[in-house]
C-alpha cells in the first residue's frame, strides 16, 4: 500500500473545507462521484493526510482543522454527517517575512504545502514558498499571486529538487469553460456571433471581495473566453454580484445571440449553478497528488502536467 | 467565373424556402453571416441556380418557385424584402413509379436533384433517385428515407459516374449538438451525470407530424446524444410539442443535473431557439455544391466529405 | 385541548404520503413553514389522526400506513428522518359496490373520509361516498370524479347532516396560478398578448397516465387560465411529459410574448419547480379540517368556504 | 373633434424618442397594441402635438425633433419606417436659473411641459417648473428629482390653476411589478419565502449611470418590492449591469426560492425582457393627457389620478 501524501494547508477557507471534507467523504464511502482522476501517480483520492494548517483568524487558530473548516465566514456546507477530528491544530499564519523560519519548522514532515489563502498578498505567498523551500516541501499556489510563473522561483525550486505548481486554479466546471465551449461550437458550425454576455453571482467572501473591485476581473474573464479581435465588443461581462443567500454556490447566466443561414437568429440562454469550493477542491486534489508524486520521483521545478489545471502556468505573461 | 450549379428541387417546403431565399439574399447583399463554407469546390453560396421544382400541392403546382415557397403550410418568414421571380414553374411531383420518365425528362439540364419532400415515403424517394439516374444528375437525399445508405443504390450511382449524397440532414445548429457537447464537457471535467432531459417544441408541419407519432423520434434523439450504457435511463426525452405560434422556430429546453467533488450538485438549464428551416438550408447549400463539384469532377457514388453533415450516411445500419 | 380530527384515507399514493409525513413533521418540529392556515375551526396542522386506510395494491394492503406511503410507485421523498408507526394497517379497498358495507363498518369512528384514489373511476368514488354516509362521516373528494358537484349527492349528505367537500383539488402553488397571474398582470398594465405556451413535466404515476392520454387535460389547463375569446389561439399547451427522474417534482416552462407601447416586444420566460404531492397535501390538510369542523358543528352538505380550494366545486357544469 | 394637447419636451432622450415615435406610429396605423388607455379626458393617443423641445447636446440643438430623437447616445430603435418632420427645432436647454425667462417665452402656446431630462439635477428641474408657471403650462416631472412631491411647489401650481404631476415614473411593465406580484402570490398561497434575488441589465446611458453608482438604486428597488421586516435579508439585488449590446432593452433575471408543505422546496426562475423607453413612454402618454385635461378643466395642483403611475407622488417622504 502506498504511503499517503502529507499535506500542509495555508488558509482554512471554503476551498480547504471542501477538500478536507471531500477526502473524508471518499474514505468513508468509497464514492468516486465527481472525481476526475481516481489515481494520480499511484495516489488515490483518500491517500492524502493533512499534517499542518495555518490561518490568521483568531477563531480558527488553535482549533482542530476539522472544526475550523466550518467557522465563519466559511459557508461551504457540511457534506458528511460526521467529520472525524484531524488531530491537527490550526497554527497562526505568518504576517511578515521574519516568521518564515517558524513556519518552516512547523512544516517538518510535510511533503506538499498547499497555499490557499485569499489572493492579493504576493509577499505572503512568497514567504510561504520560501518556508517550503527551507522545509524541503513541494509548493502548490492556487491563488493568482505571482509565484510559480516567476522564472526565478522555478529555478530555485528546480535547483532544490522540489516541485512548484501554480499559479491560480481553474475550476473543475464553471462559467468560463461552458461559455467558451458554446462559443466555439457556434463558430465550428458556421454561425456568426452577434452578442453575448455573462452574469456571475455568488455568496462567498471571495465573491464579496471581487464584487467590490470588479474591474480587473472582468478582463480576466474575457481572456478566459479566448475573446479576440473578431469577438471584441461582442462579449460583455456584467459586474459580479454578491448574493449572500447563495452561500457557497455560484450562479451564472449566459446569453448568446447569433445568426445563421439567411441572417435568421439563433439564441441560447443558460443558467449554471455550481458549488464554487467544490469546483476548486476537485482540481486541488489532483495538483496536490501531482506535487507529492513529483517530489517522490525527484522531479523539481515546473510540473508540465499541471498546466491544464492552472489559469496562469509558467509562460503566462504577467 | 465558374458556371453556376443547376439544381432541381423536389418538395417546396420550408427548407427549400429557406434555401431559395438565402441564396437570393446572399446575391443581393454579399452577406456571409451564418455561412459555414463560403466556397465549396469553387462554388460560392450564390452560385446556385434553381432550374426545376416539383411539388404535390395543387396550389404550388403551376406557381413560380418564388411564390410557391411562401404558400401554406410553409411558415418560414420572408427574409428578403423582395425575392425576384425565378422563372421556374413548379411541376406536379410524381405519385407513382410510372411517372419516372416524365420526371426524368423534366430534369434535363439539371446537375443536382435535391430531394426535400417529407420523410416517410421511401418508394417516392427512390423513384426520384431513379429519375436522377436516367437524367444523368447527382442526387441529394435530405430525408430519413433509405436511399444513399443502401449499397445497391450507391453501386448504381457509382457505375453511372453520378454522386449520391444522403441520407438525412443534420442541422447546422440544433438541440442534439448542444446537448451532446455539454454532456461531453461534463464528462471530460470528471463530473458524474445524475439526470438530464430535453424538451423540443416547434411550429412547422414537420413538427406537427412528429408530435403525432413521437415514439421512434425519441429514440433517434437519444441516439444522437451518443447515449450509452453509462447514461442509459439518465437521459430522457419529453414528447415533441407542436406550438403553432412558434411558426418555423424551434425551441428546446435542456436540463442537466450532475455531481462534482463531494457529491455537491451542478445544474445547467438551457433554452435554445433556432430557426429550423435555416438550420437545414445552411447544410443543404453545402451538400448541393459538393454534389455539383463531384459530378463535374467525374466522381460518382458515395461522397465521403458529406458524411459529417448527415445523420445516416452510408455505413449506418438500418 | 381540542380533540384531533379522525380521518380515514382512501388511496395511499404520493398525496397521502405527503399529508401523513407533513403532519408528523409538524408535530415533531412545530414548523409552520409553507402552511397556509395554521388553524382551521380550532384544529391545528397536527390535530389530525389517521384512523383507517384503504388501498388496492397487494403490497400496501396489510402494511402499516407509515410503511405503505413509501411503497412503489410512490416516489414522494422521505421528508422526516423517522416516521413513527401509525398503528393503522392498510385495508383492502373496495372494487365493487357489494363491498360498501364492509368498508362502512371499517369506517366506524372516522369523522372524515378523504378520497384520494386515482381519478377516473366515478363508481368507486361514489361507493366510498355511500360508505361514508352509512358510517356517519364527512366526505372529501380530491379527484376529478363527479361526486360533490352532483346536486343529488349534496342533498343526501345535507339530509344526513354530513359535510361533502369536492371535487378536484387545486394545488397550493402550481403552473396554472402562476401563468394566470402573469397573464392578468400583462392585461392590467395594458400590454397586448402575442402568444404564450406552457410545458408541464413530472415524474409521478399520475403524470405518466396524463401523458398517455393528454387531450382532455390540455383543455382543462387552458380553462384554468381563464382563456377566452380574446386569447383563443394565443395560448397553447405542449403535451405533458413524463420524466421519471423528476420523481415527485413537477417542472413547468412558461413563455409569454407580448407587445407594449409602439408595438415593441416584451417577453417573459419562467421555469417553475414544485413538489406535486406537497402542493396537494398543503390544500388537503385544510379541506380535512374544514370537513371535521363542519361535522362537529352539525353543518351538512356543501361547505362554501372550501370552494376556493377546488377546481370543480358545486355549481361547476359537468 | 378635440383640439390636440400642445406639449413641450425637456430632454430629447430615449424616452422622448419612444413617445414621439409611438404617437406618430399610432397616427399612421391606428394601432392600439400595448396601449393602456385609448382615451384620457377625451384625448386619444394621437391627440398630442409636440410644440417645443429643449436639449443640451450640441448635436441635437438646432435639429428637427424628429431627427434629434435618433442621435447618440439615444439607442431606442426606429419603430416606424418613416417619421415625418415635426417642424419643431430643438432649442438649447437652460443651464442656470438666469435663463428661466428665455425658456418661459419659448413655451408660449404649450399646455404641458414634459420634463424628461436625466435625474439628478433638481435645480434644473425646478427652473423648468418655474418657467412652466410663468408660461401658464402644466408640468409633468418624470425624473426622481423632488418637484411635484414638494408641498410648496404644489401650492404654487394650485394657486396658479396649473396641474403639477410627478415625481418619477413607474414603468408600464418592468422587473419590480413582476417580482412583487410573484412574491405576493407566494404569500397568498401560504408558501414561505426562503430567498430571492434580482439581476438587472440594460444598454442605455441611464443604465450606464446607474451601474456606476448603484448603491442607492438597490435600496429603491427593494422598496419597490414592498420588502418589509418579514422579508428583510431574504431579498437581494445584484448590481445593475451595463451591457451595451442590449441597446434600449432591459433584461432581468429573478430567482425565488420558497418552501411549501413539509418544507419541500418551490423555485421560480424568470427572465424578463422589455424595451425600457417604451415602458416609460406608455405611461408618459397618459400623464401628458391627464395634465392637458386637468389644465383645460381648470384643476390646478396635484392630480390624484396620476399617483398610481408615479414612484414618488405627493405624500411620499423624501
Amino acid at each position: 500500500m502506498i504511503e499517503r501524501a502529507r499535506v500542509a494547508v495555508v488558509g482554512v477557507g471554503n476551498n480547504v473545507s471542501a477538500l478536507v471534507q471531500g477526502v473524508a467523504f471518499h474514505r468513508a464511502t468509497g464514492s468516486l462521484v465527481g472525481v476526475c482522476r481516481p489515481e494520480v501517480d499511484g495516489l488515490g483520492v483518500g491517500d492524502i493526510d493533512f499534517v499542518a494548517a495555518f490561518a490568521v483568524s483568531d477563531a480558527k487558530v488553535g482549533a482542530d482543522l476539522c472544526d475550523a473548516v466550518f467557522m465563519a465566514p466559511n459557508n461551504f456546507p457540511r457534506i458528511t454527517i460526521e467529520l472525524p477530528p484531524s488531530g491537527v491544530r490550526v497554527q497562526r499564519g505568518l504576517t511578515d517575512a521574519s516568521e518564515v523560519d517558524r513556519v518552516a519548522n512547523a512544516l517538518t514532515g510535510a511533503e506538499v504545502v498547499l497555499y490557499s489563502a485569499p489572493s492579493g498578498r504576493p509577499e505572503v505567498a512568497r514567504a510561504y514558498a520560501e518556508a517550503a523551500l527551507r522545509a524541503g516541501a513541494a509548493f502548490v499556489n492556487t491563488t493568482s499571486d505571482v509565484v510559480a510563473r516567476d522564472p526565478q522561483w522555478i529555478e530555485r525550486f528546480e535547483a532544490a529538487g522540489l516541485p512548484l505548481l501554480g499559479d491560480d486554479l481553474t475550476s473543475q466546471f464553471g462559467t468560463s469553460i461552458v461559455h467558451k465551449t458554446l462559443l466555439r461550437l457556434l463558430e465550428e458550425r458556421g454561425l456568426t456571433l452577434t452578442s453575448s454576455y455573462q452574469v456571475n453571482l455568488g455568496g462567498t467572501e471571495d465573491i464579496r471581495n471581487l464584487a467590490s473591485n470588479g474591474g480587473s476581473k472582468k478582463q480576466s474573464k474575457l481572456n478566459a473566453l479566448g475573446s479576440d479581435q473578431s469577438t471584441a465588443g461582442r462579449i460583455e461581462m456584467a459586474p459580479i454580484g454578491h448574493i449572500a443567500n447563495l452561500r457557497s454556490e455560484k450562479v451564472a447566466y449566459l446569453n448568446i445571440e447569433a445568426q445563421g443561414w439567411g441572417e435568421t437568429s439563433v439564441s441560447l440562454d443558460i443558467k449554471l449553478k455550481v458549488d464554487d469550493p467544490s469546483g476548486a477542491a476537485g482540481v486541488t486534489v489532483d495538483l496536490v497528488r501531482m506535487a507529492a508524486g513529483a517530489l517522490r520521483a525527484g522531479r523539481g521545478g515546473h510540473v508540465p502536467a499541471a498546466a491544464a489545471m492552472l489559469k496562469s502556468p509558467p509562460g503566462t505573461t504577467a
